[in-house]
């Protein structure tokens, strides 16, 4: 049985997800794969927490060099968030020979060229499916199976935020204020949402995707973006008279000129649209390409276990590539 | 460059998209792969149909052993469809230490021990995302991106022709027997639908994701199956009412003893619900995994292109795999 050794940087609420989907299916992982996969240093502060999961308190370390010269350790996943110093610690953690696997939409998005290249120069592998629709595979589809396409277009619901509160103004026909309070209340919205409702994270994930799909880079701040705070109660029954809804929609389409363009706006959605019934927290992807078509990816895009799933997938992925 | 040279079994409709989609992509999957990749023999009586595409008739062959004993063809995709000869030829392809593909879900669920026996003996990949959702890749997804999940339920509406049926007897109240003669004209149902109506091709579907995702081996002839052939409009018009729809949905989902239960028949679904909106001849998959929660897919189930996106995907998977 081979064994691979993790080093996690960070144990927040994606940082014990992460752990907790490793912890829970670990023997199937171990089974299909026949690698033992194993968390064995954490990088984290707070190491009293209770976390819902146990956790060896002799895994905890407040040094991230302690996991970058461990010669055993083969892949870090980094769960920090944030640009520093989890850009500085993704880029040491390759230039020591790791396999490096994120969530972190901001890091990548703005420092996409830098991480790629360290990982290239490095011979080692970069992954952060996580950090685009949370735990829908959607990255992996699209440079996987889906390759044989030239893509078209892709269209996103890809924050919960927003569309929880779009969808909570509309079934309940309350205003946004009232709305994101209440989400705040119940968690679901950010002591400081600005990054959720002015687009700003919507931005991020679609930075990443034009990466992938396109082959073209745009900096998140360079993507034309309107959130979703000037939207009424008013605004969105109009919609539904006319049998429509209202969504943050990230859209990048290929033009008549072959370029892309890009853009993130409240978008009427007719209801027969397959992004039109995405509710709540959920997020979904939809992507046309030349040969497969259209094709939607609908899901959770956020939350500990979803985002989890993710990560691991990514970890399972490489440990596969490297026990070959 | 690393060219690799594949032999095609079949140009009918299936094995045209699949030609069609290497012939339109192939620039961006050399850039992207670094591979070459080259149909350079095909099985096929009918050299002189006029398939849209260019094909240098010097390619057809009508022995098959031609292509399974070219030392130069890394890769065999079977699109023949049907039992026999495409099983024994499959077999044989493996066991001339060729990988292959196929999008032949009647084979496959058939003889699903065999054919990966052979594989896994020969040392050869054995691949098949095309036959179960069409350009969906959702077995791809199952196997990679989301295997650190226990599964819990999967369900979907994997037949096009029904979905297409069952969508225009709602949409034009419209009966069975009427619509579906609509759709031989049209040529979304095939001059014997059985295979279709009855049910019989969705058995095929369940039985590859149960043996991919539950490890669980059952026959398609096992699997308690019900066609729609008994849905009457007034069914459709009383699910209306109750704010419902009626789709043939196929069913696979752990029971309290950890067993998998599974079943096929025409179903109430709530219009809310996420395959409620899937109409037409497209195909979706509603999976519920224990870290990811619940995922869906939604794309065009068939049709020559979409299917050769999903048959294209896995060679040049397979492609990567061997250029390491």
């Amino acid at each position: 049985m081979k064994k691979i050794k993790i080093g996690l940087l960070g144990m927040g609420n994606v940082g014990t997800g992460a752990y907790k989907t490793l912890q829970m299916n670990h023997e199937r992982i171990e089974k299909v794969t026949g690698i033992d996969f194993e968390i064995t240093k954490i990088l984290e502060i707070d190491t009293e927490r209770d976390r819902g999961v146990e956790v060896d308190k002799k895994l905890f370390t407040q040094d991230a060099d302690v996991i970058f010269n461990d010669p055993e350790i083969d892949i870090v996943i980094e769960l920090l968030g944030g640009y520093e110093p989890a850009t500085g610690f993704m880029i040491k953690a390759l230039n020591s020979g790791k396999h490096v696997v994120t969530a972190n939409k901001a890091a990548v998005a703005k420092n996409y060229e830098e991480l790629e290249a360290a990982a290239k120069s490095n011979n080692v592998l970069f992954r952060f499916e996580a950090s685009v629709g949370g735990g829908i595979p959607i990255l992996n589809a699209l440079t996987t199976a889906l390759l044989a396409n030239e893509y078209e277009e892709i269209t996103g619901i890809l924050n919960g935020t927003t569309n929880y509160i779009l969808s909570k103004m509309a079934s309940e026909d309350r205003n946004f204020d009232d709305v994101l309070k209440d989400a705040q209340e119940k968690g679901f919205a950010e002591a400081d949402p600005t990054a959720d409702i002015e687009g700003e994270d919507v931005a991020n994930k679609l930075s990443i995707l034009m990466s992938l799909i396109f082959d073209k880079r745009i900096l998140p701040k360079d993507i034309p973006t309107e959130g979703i705070t000037k939207i009424t109660k008013q605004d969105i029954a109009d919609a539904q008279k006319d049998n429509k809804v209202i969504k943050l929609v990230a859209t990048a389409i290929k033009n008549d000129n072959g370029d892309v363009d890009c853009f993130i706006k409240p978008t009427l959605l007719d209801k027969k649209h397959p992004l039109a019934s995405v509710e709540n927290e959920f997020n979904a992807v939809f992507v046309k390409g030349n040969a497969v078509d259209e094709l939607m990816f609908y899901g959770k895009g956020a939350g500990p276990l979803p985002t989890g799933s993710a990560v691991m997938g990514d970890v399972i992925e490489i440990g596969r590539a490297i026990n070959k």
